[in-house]
């Protein structure tokens, strides 16, 4: 009844998240999510409008940081250097929460309805990524290309993060790259796939 | 009643953009279209499943469209190559259209659902074409990253030549550029901010 309840929010996406990847998305309820967490609905909804937003709050967050990044450039950076500087902030946060990024994206990843909002928050992305490249004084065109094209190099690398994440599981993360290196990889891909038009 | 309908489906998606513009994709009903355009309700039924289908049932001869284009595309082109001729050919089919193009695009500008399944169905396209390109032998990421440039490219070609045809209308049709030179000036303009990198 409203007292203190010492990190609420974090026991609440855990225990969402485990709960989500056991029966499915579809399949949980918010009551089970907060008695999971040992927590009261009323607590869940101080936190979370529904239970779609548990995996999804994170994003107004990582478009700060990009905007801001992008926003904190230095003045000659070309756009597409202002893009990946901001990506590579993002791949700092979500490196340090690998686990939570690989299991989010996980129920993700087998929900149809959750992989259509994603692609929604992505473009949401882009094109705040877009804007914050125009109030640089970058022209219209070229804001939108840079943007869109970095949002698709952290697609790609996003996904091969994942992908090596389920090869190489939890045992052995020796050896294993960071995400910032699969950004690196997939812009010097994009490179080499628009240098051949 | 089953009888003959001489180009019922035209009539239909003619009667269908015409109610959506004047009075809202929400607040037009099926009943509406069919009578508009002189049919029954069945008779649309027999054509789309939805109010929403008459927007985006062009989509799947378009991924056929671009796909068989990657699939045709001369042996050794490289993967950007394929990419940009399967968006020319989309273009002057696009392009053949372009009142129908226009008039579709203003209607969905107009509601956020509809921006939504598009964005939706451009992924589709983005994935049938990166899958092209793999059963041509291109490795995973160059696909990938080729055919979500190729949408980005597209994306923002289609934005210009939509503003081109608001700004100047239908009387001024002399000295507009069609959408396969916004897509190359798109192309353009990619490898000019990639290269930046």
């Amino acid at each position: 009844m409203g007292r203190w309840e010492p990190n609420a929010r974090g026991r609440l996406e855990q225990a969402a998240l485990d709960l989500y990847l056991e029966r499915g998305f579809e399949r949980t309820s918010v009551a089970e999510i907060a008695e999971r967490a040992g927590l009261t609905e009323r607590t869940f909804f101080r936190h979370y409008a529904d239970k779609r937003e548990v995996l999804f709050a994170g994003s107004s967050a990582l478009q700060e940081l990009l905007v801001g990044t992008v926003a904190r450039a230095p003045e000659p950076a070309p756009p597409m250097e202002a893009v990946a500087a901001a990506l590579r902030a993002a791949a700092a946060v979500l490196q340090e929460r690998q686990e939570h990024a690989h299991r989010r994206q996980a129920v993700i990843a087998a929900n149809v309805e959750l992989q259509e909002r994603e692609l929604i928050k992505l473009a949401s992305l882009s094109a705040a990524l877009a804007e914050a490249l125009r109030r640089r004084g970058v022209d219209d065109d070229s804001a939108s290309l840079a943007a869109e094209a970095g949002i698709a190099v952290f697609k790609i690398a996003f996904r091969r993060w994942t992908e090596q994440a389920e090869q190489t599981g939890q045992a052995d993360q020796a050896g294993q790259k960071d995400l910032s290196q699969f950004i690196g990889e997939s812009f010097a891909g994009l490179k080499a796939v628009t240098a051949g038009t």
